[in-house]
């Protein structure tokens, strides 16, 4: 069987994480990394792998994971779409999934390559829970609470304030879809407490949450990779009220992004050209190993 | 926008959900009921339904919902495939459903038709969840732990046993996929309980469980449609263990399985000729609406 021939592009902790989940999948294989700087310094796991600035180094590649940030997605999947390379990734901005599903797609249909966006866990694996208890209870309510974990997006916005030397917000679930914020802040010399509170509190990132903001030393000892959710449906089958359905998880947050890009690599490999969300992927299509055995166990 | 015309075929508890949730949604409508016995009579809900004893007598339709028991499905879906209706079920007996596909996907492929098999809630939307679960957490196990509710398989053998005059088995969860069974009997006149118990226990079904049997005078003050489910994942993404993944329901069992067939049947006219489980349909396909509104609203 030929395997799944799969770069990598970025090394932060995404590109990290998908590497080892890539070196376990026994249908592929690592072609090499792609980073701006072609380098393996500081890095001893990189030792076996090809480490290059341009693609085109790799030799063959079916698959490039972008594990770049969201704003970079678009610009990378473009030119890799344009080599004929599937493409897969984690854009995580909600607002503007269908745009870039719009413009990949007509990219990854022009060159006989196919691309999955939007494949973390939230948007990624959660869609797929989301969409599957949508039909199980077509009218109803769905709750998705995340957390406690780190927010980057609310992190990036603290860290951008006057006086602010170093962040972390965490997301609380408070249930029914409603987060509280419990923010650390590093000071600079000099900053007032109440003041950087004050224009953290009231920004739009912030002033529908309850916020804590709490000044410490080091925001080290309260930093981890943990995260979950809890999506909760509660909705009617047919006209019978009071159907209950609740998906959670604890898990290690870069890490499964990196497992779910993977999966995804594979999974884009068996699709037509175009580009394509998650919900719109069979499920069987994302796991290694013949449909018989796959249906045999998991049905 | 054509409405989907789907006959049901069966009118016990299934098909009778089925018909409930099929008038709810919003881009199929009822061609008709199929029933051996082509008549109304003690089903006032059914004044404005064309029930046929030949599926012909319906005009054009364009799925089946097979609400049959399980060993009439293939029998069923033969005879409508060979007619070019596609057909859907919940066939649940597991051991056999990849032979089940096998067959069906050969009819329906020689008469452009198309299959979904195995759709109720497990196997069915279980199955979903099992496969994305493991595709998350490649290396691990998972649980499936049913109940607490009524297991018709298990109260079939019971109602078997000399002595037996009417009977409910109850699947509790134990955790970790062990079940225990709790037995309702109400005995014949003159029956022994400890012959009748010790008959239970000792039958393959429940011997290796543990079980508990009582006497009782009627089983109806203990029967109901309750049901439920707690699917657990634990393993690792990549090398990082302790990724913990969990599905809960609780839910009227009937009542999902008939929204799962229509689901399935909305589904179903979507896919290429051939016979599906449904982890092999994209989740998308499952839920009425255009593609851009799913997927702003549920990615």
């Amino acid at each position: 069987m030929e395997k799944i021939r799969t770069a990598i592009v970025g090394y932060g902790n995404i590109g990290r994480y998908a590497l080892e989940a890539l070196r376990l999948a026994p249908d592929m294989e690592c072609a090499g990394l792609v980073r701006r700087d072609a380098s393996k310094n500081g890095f001893p796991e990189l030792a076996d792998i090809d480490v290059v600035s341009d693609i085109r180094e790799l030799g063959k590649v079916d698959v490039a994971i972008l594990a770049t940030p969201s704003r970079k997605v678009e610009e990378n999947a473009l030119k890799y779409l344009s080599m004929g390379i599937s493409t897969v990734d984690s854009f995580d901005i909600h607002s503007q999934i269908w745009e870039l599903r719009s413009t990949l797609d007509s990219a990854a249909r022009e060159h006989s390559a196919a691309s999955i966006i939007s494949a973390g866990w939230d948007p990624g694996s959660d869609s797929i829970v989301r969409a599957l208890l949508s039909g199980l209870a077509p009218d109803g309510q769905s709750y998705t609470n995340f957390g406690p974990g780190r927010s980057m997006g609310h992190t990036v916005v603290v860290k951008s304030k006057s006086g602010v030397k170093d962040a972390l917000s965490l997301t609380l679930p408070a249930g029914k879809g409603v987060h509280n914020r419990l923010v650390y802040v590093v000071l600079e010399d000099g900053a007032e407490y109440e003041q950087v509170r004050d224009a953290i509190c009231s920004d739009p990132y912030f002033s529908s949450d309850k916020t804590e903001v709490k000044a410490v030393e080091s925001i080290d000892p309260y930093n981890s990779m943990n995260h979950g959710v809890n999506i909760v449906r509660e909705g009617s089958s047919g006209i019978t009220a009071n159907q209950f359905f609740e998906f959670n998880m604890k898990i290690n947050n870069p890490a499964l992004t990196g497992q779910v890009l993977v999966m995804s690599a594979r999974a884009v490999t068996r699709q037509r050209p175009g580009c394509y969300t998650m919900i719109e992927v069979p499920v069987i299509d994302f796991l290694p190993g013949n449909r018989e055995t796959l249906i045999r166990s998991l049905v």
